[in-house]
């Protein structure tokens, strides 16, 4: 079905909530960030997002509220055994329609329990009951299926508060759903990391590129952590080969902004690192002082990082850089520990004990104490070295401990791609 | 004022979020859980949280709807010039009032100016500029104040939606005068962490205990990452001293769990580690496998950890465990790298090689992959060495990796504390 004012990208959306324990603020309401955004990319724009208590009159209430500014209504929450099944029971009534069991689900359920080696208990048998009106939407990650109900056009949507169930419940069913019943037109994204340089500065860069985006293609900045996400969104409309248009685009940001540029799609830092190091057979060591293990756990935080991370030093104490490390003490007591002179050491002297190919350092003043008036806080090295170079930045952050430390780690993985030999690179 | 019906117990709040930013999933609404739990604890309950539009018809819409539920409402976001103030002006319509100066905003506004030595701009000026009918809310961490309403004994507030500035004024001027106006009785609050022990575990061993507690007093359960956070809730019914009441009950719940409680108070376990070392003198250091640095993370995430941080060792290539740390080719030959011998040797010899008084060491296959039918991902051993003692313990995990990274992590700083001498403990 095609949306009576024919506009598609009008399509408006409400998200309800269901739950005391986000009202209380014992749990952050993270599912309506993703369902918003996951809206957003197939054109459906979020109107409302409104939180509720586990209470039938509230729910009648919001619904009848959502339904008079809303074309599509999501519901999370009041479902389940320990729920009671509230948000089930209490749609039915306001259909004024009864439950009956859905074979499918009853399959579903049982299956999640064998899978177990339990039996289904009589409780779980009645999720499989559902409103007479309800098109089901089959969870096979728990046992409360979702429901889909069409009432006078619009469409409403229950699923499971537990966020992995209802990921995906939302990316394999509601949202082609969605797609199809409003015939949203085709949309493609694209998205490019960038890190290195902020919003504003990113923005003036690529301006008059931006400016000359065609009409059907749109650009938004999704900055976090020191680095900025551009995504390209783009609306087909049936003029040319979206795919091919949209990739044209992409090429000429990557001419404009090389240097920036260390991933397209959704792929994090440490995971590009990882794929640079683990494709060409590189290896790669950490000396952390000020970081205290930050570099190292996004190294490894990564499945199969074992292929190019060795293992580190935490080299807090000046003793550690010393005994451990090999740092000279004359260096040390000469240029201090937060220095050019005694990262670049650390950074050296862990290739060679650790015999990688990289190593990677970090020095400096997290905070919020031990500055001075020539090193205040936020001051920092860092430093790379491989067989060929050693390469040191400072760094100067303002922030709170937590985010001086975060910036470092961002700035120390990326100053391994800028080092890498052109060969290496990704851009 | 007291609130109409007398019953102090059931004043009820709704939040309104305004702003694209949230609707759109670009940002998750925090603000909300923040106001949530801290009117709980001034015994306001919340009904709603509306996230919406940055459009005035939207704004007026859900005020009116909001007036309907609700006693308290408060508003965020909106405000500032890059909102261009939306929803100050919104407010001053919605109630048909003017904008008028506020002479101690203009003072605030160029105040803040002045410390980063600029010149108050015509438009940071405006901003000084109030709804007639408002108190103004001092805001001194930022430039746009908030707005303080009330409208037939209902309660209106309008704030910014930075999060710092927001928690600032709800603290020291929103939550004390909500208080105030409501007759609100005094409530106090005792929060005691527990870790090691899981909520359903928990529930059962302090049930006598739990059923026993005066009317007036309210146990909360709070989990988080393998932590348990209890907060006993005291509402001052006026027949005696509230604050010896309710310690005799965190006395009785001492003597009943000392083993799982590591602090009293909002402390994390790092912090809990950390002045415990600190208070003793003690010095530690890290050898990690598994959880590849993320222990000395949380370690030196704490200020003023280098007290007792020395360093660490994270050896996740084998020949990084025998040649840097000096583990015994034999024994991981013969048990293997995920093993109680190997993971004490690493405990004992980190200890040595930093001479610090604790070594702490953990060995694991954090997964997805790595696992064998002997050794399934998820399994994992941490150690514990001092110069009297080694103890090792197994930890079965069925996670994601970062999951079981997580929970090793607070398991190893836990052994920490269950490890130490008797006269070191907290309990």
């Amino acid at each position: 079905m095609q949306k009576l004012n024919q506009n598609p990208n009008i399509v408006l959306a409400e998200i309800i909530t269901i739950g005391d324990e986000i009202l209380y603020g014992q749990v952050v309401d993270t599912n309506s960030a993703f369902m918003g955004a996951e809206l957003g990319k197939i054109g459906i724009k979020v109107k409302q997002i409104t939180s509720i208590s586990d209470e039938a009159t509230h729910i009648k209430k919001a619904l009848d509220e959502a339904r008079t500014r809303a074309d599509v209504i999501l519901i999370t929450g009041g479902l389940g055994p320990t729920k009671d099944d509230l948000t089930k029971k209490t749609l039915a009534e306001y259909f004024g329609v009864g439950l009956k069991l859905n074979e499918q689900s009853l399959v579903d359920v049982t299956e999640i329990f064998q899978r177990y080696g339990r039996e289904v208990t009589e409780i779980n048998r009645q999720q499989a009951f559902l409103p007479e009106n309800c098109l089901p939407v089959r969870n096979v990650l728990g046992t409360a299926p979702g429901m889909w109900f069409e009432v006078d056009g619009k469409i409403l949507v229950s699923m499971p508060g537990v966020p992995f169930e209802m990921k995906r419940m939302m990316t394999d069913i509601v949202l082609p759903r969605l797609q199809q019943h409003f015939g949203l037109p085709k949309i493609n994204h694209k998205v490019i990391m960038t890190i290195g340089i902020g919003e504003s500065f990113l923005a003036e860069k690529i301006a008059a590129w931006e400016d000359n985006l065609p009409p059907n293609i749109k650009l938004a900045y999704l900055p976090k952590l020191g680095s900025v996400r551009l995504r390209l969104t783009g609306l087909d409309n049936g003029t040319g080969d979206l795919e091919t248009e949209m990739q044209q685009e992409v090429d000429k940001l990557s001419q404009l902004i090389p240097e920036y540029i260390f991933a397209y799609g959704e792929v994090s830092l440490p995971e590009a690192i990882g794929h640079l190091l683990k494709e060409h057979y590189l290896t790669i060591a950490t000396a952390e002082s000020c970081t205290g293990g930050n570099v190292a756990q996004k190294l490894t935080s990564i499945p199969g990082s074992s292929a190019y991370f060795k293992g580190g030093l935490i080299a807090y104490d000046n003793a550690v850089k010393v005994e451990q490390l090999g740092v000279s003490e004359t260096t040390l007591q000469t240029f201090g520990a937060v220095s050019e002179e005694t990262v670049k050491e650390m950074a050296e002297n862990i290739r060679q004990l650790l015999k990688t190919d990289i190593g990677l350092a970090t020095s400096g003043i997290a905070g919020p104490t031990g500055g001075t008036p020539e090193k205040p806080v936020g001051t920092i090295w860092i430093a790379y070295a491989d067989a060929h170079q050693t390469i040191a930045r400072k760094l100067s952050y303002n922030k709170t401990r937590e985010i001086n430390i975060e910036y470092t780690t961002m700035a120390a993985l990326n100053l391994v791609r800028q080092s890498l030999p052109e060969i290496f690179r990704i851009g």
